[in-house]
């Protein structure tokens, strides 16, 4: 059983050292958080490089700004083999960093799809993975046996392994999760001092400025770390919404009609299917995950894939 | 008691002639739906005319395409001080239909914020409009005293009376629901064809894109009915949405900030708070609407209004 370091124990680092069945160790730059954790009966190192060093694995789970000075004390201190994942919500400009700072060890760039409205230690549940959708990254030079590893893990935590490319990651939370920020933010903002648009806000407008909510700091970092694929999508959503609203009422009829289409898609979703994958099939896993698939199991010939509705998880918040 | 007549029998005016305690006609230009409508115990007119002469109120509740007809029917057969209103969901172009067809008649616009999800006869439901905001609209010609038999109406059914202008109430929807329709739309199109987006989609996502499962015909309807208040709301909203996806990170940072105080601002809303208003106070009534209030009872005086939370009701989609 691989050794497992978690650096950062917030929401989502503090989940996953609670979940980690086998020998983890934990680390936070905060010394009330290493002593909480400690007082929960968890492991955890008083430096960075105690936590790091002679480890098989080690998790980055800490804020963004921070990832960059923790891969270059783990390519100061970890062991050669050692293998690094880490959980940030952008993929493209952390395996940039990882790159330039971790280029002899085996990087597998990870984001789990969970949890978003509570954050810190206290929030910390080992359930919080379950059924939660964890996209792990597959380049071109990713060590697919490293990336088999760290997806062994997640599976171990009840979690889907999403196969995907940095970029196609990138781009598909610009769309599910970014672009719905703003344009919750958008909205709410549109009837901020106007109580009578408030009065007249219904439960679909609720629904629809919910992520407004987060702490505005998690929704800033997040987007703006996400700045190059998202302004593509930005761009050509609002060019829809704006010829939409310039008076041509088939522009408006075409938008509305294809997200009714598209909405109903997503409600009626395909038969489930199973899919058998092997083991350093790396255009096969990605398939899976550009079909809307995932991993459920780690079989004796390599992996087992599903295909289904997306709906029906507990938790694929992100 | 007024007698009323309720033209047209879909979700809004079939609840509402089930709701109705008085002396009631409805009429639909659908045979089966009169038919249905009679079988379960109402009084139904033959005829379009037969159901407006010698009534004290008519209730347009068409599709807005047959509006304009229907107040030219009221025109040629209705009692000259019958008053007239409607529940159509954008509101100065039907006074502007009203002021054209009906200008020896009394006339209030008006629009129940209740239900769009379903539709019909079948889903009238008398409960429809408990706890709903209904808009009803105070120009500076509507006869005050009309308005108030059509407010005392709708307080009967459960429902809180919210004065404001049509100009006013079509900005507020904009606001509200169209823009939000059209988001959800081009969001749930921005997954349209890509499975892997979709997998990564959490309960936000379905939250911020529910209202796209509504029927594509009504929401293209109301949004290109309200085009003329919709055009500079969406112009505003994309604009700052394209400036925070421009790069400027000042701008995102600003918008999302905004955000999340507004919507934070609409979950802690004011102390809950009365006021009193006299039966022919046009101002007062329309400050009531324009801080949020709306109208909870007739009183000896003339009304009594409510601040209070927006959230707190059990049925306000519009």
């Amino acid at each position: 059983m691989s050794s497992v370091a978690v650096i950062g124990l917030g929401l989502i680092g503090g989940s996953l050292l609670r979940a980690l069945a086998g020998p983890a160790v934990g680390y936070d730059a905060d010394p009330q958080v290493r002593a909480a954790a400690r007082a929960a009966g968890f492991v955890v190192a008083d430096t960075l490089n105690g936590a790091i060093a002679e480890r098989d694995v080690v998790v980055v789970a800490t804020p963004i700004p921070a990832v960059g000075p923790v891969f270059d004390a783990i390519a100061a201190s970890a062991r050669p083999d050692t293998i690094v994942t880490d959980v940030a919500s952008v993929k493209a400009p952390v395996r940039g960093l990882a790159a330039r700072a971790l280029p002899g060890l085996r990087y597998v760039g990870g984001h789990p799809m969970a949890g978003t409205e509570r954050s810190g230690w206290q929030a910390a549940d080992p359930a919080l993975f379950g059924g939660a959708a964890w996209v792990l990254c597959l380049e071109p030079d990713t060590d697919v046996a490293a990336w088999g590893e760290i997806a062994s893990i997640v599976l171990g935590l009840g979690a889907r392994v999403v196969p995907a490319t940095a970029v196609e990651h990138d781009d598909a939370v610009a769309r599910v999760s970014h672009l719905p920020h703003l344009f919750a933010a958008v909205l709410a903002a549109g009837v901020a001092s106007r109580p009578l648009a408030r009065t007249l806000a219904a439960g679909s407008f609720r629904d629809a400025t919910r992520v407004a909510s987060t702490r505005a700091e998690l929704t800033i970092a997040m987007c703006t770390a996400n700045t190059e694929a998202l302004a593509p999508v930005i761009d050509a959503a609002v060019r829809r919404v704006s010829r939409a609203g310039s008076g041509d009422a088939g522009a408006a009829a075409a938008l509305i009609e294809s997200g009714h289409r598209a909405r109903a898609a997503m409600d009626s979703a395909p038969r489930p299917a199973h899919r058998s994958i092997a083991a350093g099939d790396r255009d096969g896993l990605l398939a899976l995950g550009r079909d809307g698939g995932w991993l459920v199991a780690r079989v004796h010939t390599g992996w087992l894939g599903h295909l289904g509705p997306p709906w029906q998880h507990p938790r694929t918040e992100g």
